[in-house]
């Protein structure tokens, strides 16, 4: 089978091992309805408790203060959203450079009232301090902050904004879903210093698609965005997918417990790729931050980042030339753009993402390949500029 | 392992063989996301077009008019409520015996300014004619009536319903959730009546929890649910669940090769059943409306339903009191409430609902173990009345 080197974990990642064996009986013979009343029923239903447990104790969480989805993307809907609708609109308060998820959610808010106010970033893609307080006075009821940005891997220092947003009496909200597995996480010390909600996600961990979750302070009114059975305390309706909620259960154990080891892997992988990339004349973006350890996101001088995207698939290496899910549209990326990155330099914007699995070797691989097409793109680029 | 003889497959249905073979790949070395510009996303897009053609061939569709969402609560949320975000708030009719996931976002309606009509049944549980041709006079802009009722497995003649609200100018939908995979579904059939979409599932045709879609007419205007990303035509975002979705594909293809056999199988079945039920006295409910073929709702006279669950449980045999999903809340049924069946009667309702791979001899069973476990409590019942 062709296995290309797969440099891409941030869009999602290869299901771990163990994480499919446990859910391989809920695939065939334990098949039944978590609600039914029988045998079959109540397995399913004590194998998502197992889960719930497992889930809260990686993210620091009580059980019942889980919420399961199907994804990220519905969590982050599900706050913005529904918690909005149990409250007057007012001011919503999201950063400049979250995932589309928060940004439509609440773009779709304001046709109903809200006014959205942007949280404008530095240059290293960092929550701007002074812009903050500016919107801070405007007391925001609904804030959203990543603690990880999907494309950079810059952090926000979460706790702090969270704490500033206190006196606001609003709710804070955080997308933690870069952040869950590659750095340690507590709801619990978030909740603490002001933070209501997180999102977090199985198949960004080595977990399977089609779970994840709201870990949501039970303070939160909200109502919920799938209505019907009364699934999820009344908050999710919709049979739950055991497998993938077994899965998640795994993921989230087995991230956990290897969250330092992999940190301090990635992040020597992470530098040994970045100082390939710096000799080869890269603009690595978000550097002088506090970043992700797997994430590297660069430009090469001249060079289109789709482009270079495709010779690196064809010599066999998997990176991204942006976040997965907006790739569908070739804009640059709204998150170098709110960073004050010109739109041609932003055009060259490739992404890495390591994973567990990475290896020196591969890291090596990559370069010299890179090293190859880049030269051959810019004596490509050189001939064309000589010809015209 | 323990292994009771499963009879309720109305909640939720075991994964057929070849549907998780054909889901395995994608749960290991395939595990890319669908938006990824690189071999591992590519592979995954085509295998999502694969499933979205089988989909779309099993109902009668366009690939275009499919929408993947995580579960059919997902989708009759994603119509009733994100149409309806398309439209001035007007009046809105759903048949009383709908599944929760249409009556509560229904419900919820009501609070941003439609007004609800529950549209009555008669004592078969089919939709009233003429209440019917009253609510039409208000020409209702959404209208929702099930296919086969998930308790009962009444049909209501949906092509005559939604012809009949054409005049109306609403949009038309239909939960098919418990019809696909058991009778013969057209969406073209339907389309061409005045239904504009329809909810399918996958985990109730021996496909995967997890995928379902909205089968939708592409002149209806819908706001996303789940918004962020753009997936699904904008529709529905979030990254794909590629296992479920290919499940989901093969399973639908699987359903409808074999439902003409199977429903003359279950039919057969379901016939055995009920003439040993109507020996022991029960009470069917819908018995003379046209029904799934695998579905007998009844009650035993003075016994309590859940009660009868339990005990067949613990005797080998996997039934349900009510419906799967609302099984938390012992309240009556509102579908019997709705037919007219007194409290006292409803609350002894036991559903059986055969599958594929019922047999004879297991029906066999299951009448010679409800014999004596209603013997038993009947006795139990007389003894108690003796002795007050």
């Amino acid at each position: 089978m062709f296995a290309p080197v797969y440099l891409d974990h941030n869009a999602t990642t290869p299901l771990a091992p163990a994480v499919l064996e446990a859910m391989l009986p809920w695939l065939s013979g334990q098949f039944g309805n978590p609600s039914s009343r029988h045998e079959y029923g109540r397995a399913a239903r004590r194998a998502i408790d197992e889960a719930r447990q497992q889930v809260a104790a990686a993210v620091g969480a009580h059980p019942t203060e889980v919420v399961f989805t199907s994804g990220g993307s519905e969590a982050n809907n599900l706050f913005l959203k529904r918690a909005a609708a149990c409250l007057r609109p007012s001011v919503l308060a999201v950063s400049a450079v979250e995932h589309p998820c928060v940004v439509k959610p609440a773009e779709q808010l304001v046709r109903q009232g809200w006014q959205l106010r942007k949280l404008a970033v530095d240059g290293e893609g960092r929550v701007d301090a002074e812009a903050y307080r500016c919107v801070l006075q405007d007391k925001p009821q609904l804030l959203s902050v990543m603690g990880a940005n999907n494309e950079t891997g810059v952090l926000q220092d979460v706790a702090t904004l969270a704490e500033a947003a206190r006196a606001g009496g609003g709710w804070f909200h955080s997308d933690a879903v870069q952040m869950l597995g590659k750095l340690p996480l507590s709801f619990r010390e978030l909740n603490t210093a002001g933070v209501h909600a997180l999102t977090v996600s199985a198949h960004k961990i080595g977990g399977p698609k089609g779970a994840a979750a709201l870990i949501l302070d039970k303070r939160v009114e909200l109502a919920p965005l799938i209505a019907g059975g009364g699934h999820e305390r009344g908050l999710r309706s919709g049979t739950e997918n055991v497998p993938a909620i077994v899965g998640f259960g795994v993921a989230a154990s087995l991230a956990v417990a290897r969250v330092a080891d992999c940190g301090v892997q990635m992040a020597a992988l992470r530098a040994q790729l970045e100082l390939g990339l710096v000799a080869l004349g890269a603009r690595i973006f978000g550097a002088a931050a506090s970043r992700l350890p797997n994430t590297s996101y660069f430009a090469m001088p001249q060079l289109d980042g789709e482009t270079l995207v495709g010779k690196l698939d064809r010599a066999g290496f998997a990176v991204a030339s942006g976040a997965a899910c907006s790739s569908a549209n070739p804009e640059p990326s709204h998150v170098l753009a709110a960073m004050g990155v010109a739109p041609d330099v932003a055009r060259g914007a490739v992404r890495v993402s390591l994973g567990r699995e990475t290896t020196a070797a591969q890291i090596e691989d990559f370069l010299n390949v890179l090293q190859a097409t880049v030269v051959g793109l810019q004596q490509m680029t050189a001939m064309k500029l000589d010809a015209a």
